[in-house]
């Protein structure tokens, strides 16, 4: 069973960061509530906050490398490796990295998506955080999650700011990686 | 004309880090040479490196908002804002953003691309500096400017890693935009 775990935070730092967040109703399809975080990075205090917040939970972890995905997961994963003083890697879809990639696929609700990570980027042995803005159902994750481990990498954590957790990202990425993940913030999936 | 800054640093800081720069011959087409910062940014020392001496530069300008493109541009526009205790913007290509957006077109070798940032992310008098990977024209650092003044925001500097000096960009900001870039890495445009 996926140990779900939340990164620790006070009940007032997450009402706040919370209130930073826009909800937008029927986007980008009918049906949907579309948590759009631009408005929590421009808040400089909740912004700040998430990275301390992220950072404080993997202190004492080790970690080498901190693997993000473009472009959201970017805005999230960079601060974080500088914080914690690790190297930060990208994950990007085809054709942007110059040099030898590896590729993992991943399905979206029709057809499948690719992404791509320098084939040196993770050296066998590195303890790894992946981080991703949102989880919904893990599929990009999942993906992102297979890299590392293809490369030889330990990933400590699938961290995220938030989880929708009506979808069951976390126990599919347990089930699929064996990955254990960490969120700031839950909404229900709609 | 261009007022041309570079970010303070060491001799040694910048040996260094131009050290971790991977440089690729005829990528993505013959006859350019790619300055790949892929490599700096697994580096944990030249990463964070990089932010700190950014960070340092504009530490006592009073900076209320960072604002990049995607994707590449969020890698260190991001820790930027986090170090600096200011509200991080995304400006990204169409259709990625969920509400009311202003747009801008930059110009490619073959037609047009366009950015668009939230008409909210930037109130009129706010103190911004534009962050990029890599200086080489300067369209796309150009067209966020724009976005910026168009909204009422004082650019206060544009600031990229790399400036590859031949090309002319910092003329062409100053020219069009009115705006100083500064840099930390200055290398030949090819």
């Amino acid at each position: 069973m996926a140990e779900r775990n939340v990164i620790p935070a006070t009940a007032e730092q997450v009402d706040f960061l919370k209130s930073t967040i826009t909800s937008i109703q029927d986007y980008p399809i009918k049906g949907i509530l579309f948590r759009d975080i631009t408005s929590l990075c421009e808040n400089p205090k909740a912004f700040a906050l998430t990275i301390d917040l992220m950072a404080q939970a993997f202190a004492d972890q080790k970690i080498d490398k901190v693997v993000a995905s473009e472009a959201r997961g970017f805005v999230f994963g960079a601060p974080l490796a500088a914080k914690l003083g690790a190297g930060f890697v990208m994950v990007r879809k085809p054709n942007k990295l110059p040099r030898a990639t590896i590729k993992e696929d991943y399905d979206l609700e029709y057809g499948t998506n690719e992404l791509q990570m320098h084939t040196d980027s993770i050296k066998p042995g590195e303890r790894v955080i992946c981080v991703d803005d949102l989880l919904a159902t893990g599929g990009t994750m999942s993906a992102m999650i297979r890299l590392v481990q293809r490369l030889g990498g330990e990933v400590v954590k699938a961290a995220f700011v938030i989880d929708l957790v009506d979808l069951g990202g976390c126990a599919k990425i347990k089930d699929s990686c064996n990955v254990d993940c960490v969120s700031l913030l839950d909404f229900p999936g709609h």
